[in-house]
């Protein structure tokens, strides 16, 4: 299966000059989606983590998914005002301004070795601000996987440290 | 198992005077997210639903697992700005002021059979232009499943039109 097939291009999203990979597509198929989430769930296992890390919105999509099949828990990153109780926070810069992401303080404990999962790997600046958290939480990275990699928005040797598995390449 | 055991009451958040509850040591618990996964997933099988539809951002955290489990579709309700297709469009009241809620037009078909899936049910406004938007969609509401009911929030006839199963009663 090319999970290609289920990833849409579409120009001038969210702004002009911009095209946005679509992921709706291959949620919206009952095979492709079983097959990515099965591709991640293994990688899961393969790296004899614990626990899967995911940012909101479109991190939820899989790693739900993914940490029931390979049996795991499931951390929350969300943006401020979402998480009730102590949290850790990460500053990050974007173009235009700064963000926050948090994860709630008591999710992740020194002896977790973590997955991150996201969607899409793009410029890398949410995943380096996630990093950050995990390495705030103390808790071991053991790899970082993403249905799609558009490889051309950033470096090749970006994140070189940790094992990154990308389902889809661009 | 006692889903409750997982459901934590946080005191005045996110403001003074309310009680929020927080799902997130369910989902940090492998045992209790594959019970609330496993029982939402055959409500979906029970209810012929061919489609999971669930509201960003908490509902993604279960209809991922239910959709893989339930092997069904699973098409995403997001804010505005967020889905880059063309989409069909709900607006409805808060408290102060309004909100609006979108799903791509080709994520439902009328021939569909859906169950919505959502964290908790509270007053039921989001849940009430959902159901809006799957109307405007043509396609049926075969039953909605709420991991927990706050049932002192709403009405006890809220939305007693369709079928709905509350894993949690509060």
């Amino acid at each position: 299966m090319d999970l290609k097939d289920y990833i849409l291009d579409v120009q001038d999203f969210p702004i002009k000059g911009v095209t946005f990979k679509d992921i709706t597509p291959l949620l919206n198929n009952v095979n492709a989606f079983k097959y990515a989430v099965d591709q991640m769930a293994e990688y899961v296992k393969q790296k004899k983590a614990n626990v899967v890390v995911a940012p909101e919105a479109r991190g939820f999509l899989f790693a739900s998914a993914v940490a029931y099949v390979a049996g795991v828990r499931f951390a929350l990153i969300r943006k401020p005002g979402k998480l009730p109780r102590e949290v850790i926070d990460v500053e990050y810069e974007l173009e235009y301004g700064k963000n926050h992401i948090q994860i709630h303080k008591e999710d992740l404990k020194e002896s977790d070795n973590v997955v991150i999962i996201d969607d899409v790997l793009a410029t890398g600046g949410t995943i380096h601000a996630i990093i950050k958290l995990i390495e705030q939480c103390k808790a071991k990275i053991n790899g970082i996987v993403f249905l799609a990699d558009i490889s051309f928005l950033h470096d090749k040797d970006l994140f070189s440290e940790f094992d990154i598995n990308c389902l889809i390449k661009y």
